[in-house]
C-alpha cells in the first residue's frame, strides 16, 4: 500500500492525521503539485480527478477521496475507531464529518483557489480548467466566518465535533481551520471561546504533526 | 424510522431510489420547501443544515446527508449491496459516488441555485443566505457538459459507473442527469452514445419512479 501525498496540501494532511491516530505507517509517494505532477498522463491513469491523496493498494487499485480512503483504512484497522463502531455512530460521525467538509473545507478552498494568482484558471481541482471568480473568494471567507460561529455554538454543548469522542470530524475541522489560519490569515474569533478551547486541545494530539 | 422528504427535490429522490432498490418502505414526512418549512425552528432542531432528506430513527436521532443515510440503510439491509460488500468494493464505489456528487450533482446545483429567481439570496443550501453569482450559473452548466463527456468516456469501458454492478453511484449520476434535463434543459449530448445507453438502461429500473 502507498499513499500519494503532497506535504503542504490540506487534503493529504487529513489522511496523514488519520493514519497517525491509527498508529499506522504507510509509505509515501510525493506528487509535486508545484510542478503540476498531478496532470501527468501516468498520474491521470491513477486518478482521473488529478487530486491527492490517493491510496494505491497492493493489487494496483487506486482509491481517491479523503473520507473514502479513511473508511477503507478504518475497515482494515478498526481500533481506535475514528468513524464510529455501530451503524448509528457511523451515521452521526459521517454526518458531522460531511458538514465540516461542506461548510468548512470547501469554503476554505473556495476562498483560496479564487484568489491565489498561481491558481489562475484552476479555481476548481480536476482536469478541467475553470476561471477564478473574485466574488467567490469573498464568499468563501464569509462562509468560513459563518462556519466558525456555527461550530463554536456546537462546541459549547459537546467536547468534540460529533459528540463525546474524538473522530474524523475533528480532523476535518482542525485541518480546515489550521489551513484558514496559515493560508488565508483567518484567525479563530476572540469571542469563539468554545471553538478556541477545542482547537487548542486538538492541537496537542501528535497526529497534527503528521 | 421516518424519512423527511420533498417530492420534487433531487437529493431526497436519491434516497427514495436507494430505498426502492432495497425493496424497503419507510414512512414519509413531507417538508414543504416551497413554504420554507426547512427554516422553521422545529426543523432546525432536527437538522441545523436546513436540508432534506433527513432520516429520523426511532430513538429520535436525526441523520442528514444522502450518502450517510444510504450507508446507514445499507448497514441495516445489506442485500442487495448497493455500496459494496468488501472493504475494497466499498472504497471503489464510494470513490465513484463522490465523483458523481462533486463533478455532477454539485455542478447541477450551482447552475440552478445561481439562476432561479425564487432562490435569490439562497445560492447555497443552509441557514446562511448567500447571494446568487450569475457567473456560477454559467460555470455550473459548463461543469455539467464536462461531466457528461467524462462519464461517457467512463461508460465506454464499464456497464455501470463504479464497474460491473449497479450501485449508489448510478443512482447519484442518474438523478443528477435527469434533473439537469428536466430543470436545466441540458440534454445528454447526441454523440455521448455510451452515456445515453446507460441512462436508458437505468431509466427502466422501478426505483427511478420512487
Amino acid at each position: 500500500m502507498k499513499l500519494y501525498d503532497y506535504p503542504t496540501a490540506p487534503n493529504p494532511r487529513r489522511v496523514r492525521f488519520f493514519i497517525a491516530e491509527k498508529g499506522q505507517t504507510i509509505p509515501i509517494v510525493t506528487v509535486d503539485l508545484a510542478q503540476r505532477a498531478q496532470f501527468t498522463p501516468a498520474f491521470r491513469i491513477l486518478n482521473p480527478s488529478c487530486t491527492v491523496p490517493v491510496l494505491e493498494l497492493d493489487d494496483g487499485t487506486a482509491i481517491s477521496e479523503v473520507p473514502v480512503i479513511c473508511r477503507y483504512l478504518e475497515d482494515l484497522h478498526p481500533d481506535p475507531p475514528l468513524m464510529g463502531d455501530t451503524a448509528e455512530q457511523r451515521a452521526i460521525i459521517g454526518m458531522w464529518d460531511r458538514r465540516m467538509e461542506i461548510d468548512g473545507y470547501l469554503a476554505a478552498m473556495e476562498a483560496l483557489r479564487n484568489s491565489l494568482p498561481g491558481l489562475s484558471g484552476r479555481a476548481l481541482v480536476g482536469p478541467h480548467g475553470y476561471a477564478q471568480i473574485p466574488e467567490l473568494a469573498a464568499r468563501g471567507r464569509q462562509r468560513l466566518a459563518d462556519f466558525m460561529a456555527d461550530l463554536d455554538t456546537r462546541l459549547r454543548d459537546v467536547p468534540y465535533v460529533a459528540g463525546d469522542a474524538f473522530s474524523i470530524a475533528d480532523i476535518t475541522a482542525f485541518v480546515t481551520l489550521d489551513f484558514a489560519r496559515s493560508r488565508l490569515k483567518l484567525e479563530l474569533p476572540d469571542e469563539a471561546a468554545a471553538l478556541r478551547a477545542w482547537f487548542a486541545h486538538v492541537a496537542e494530539r501528535p497526529g497534527t504533526q503528521a
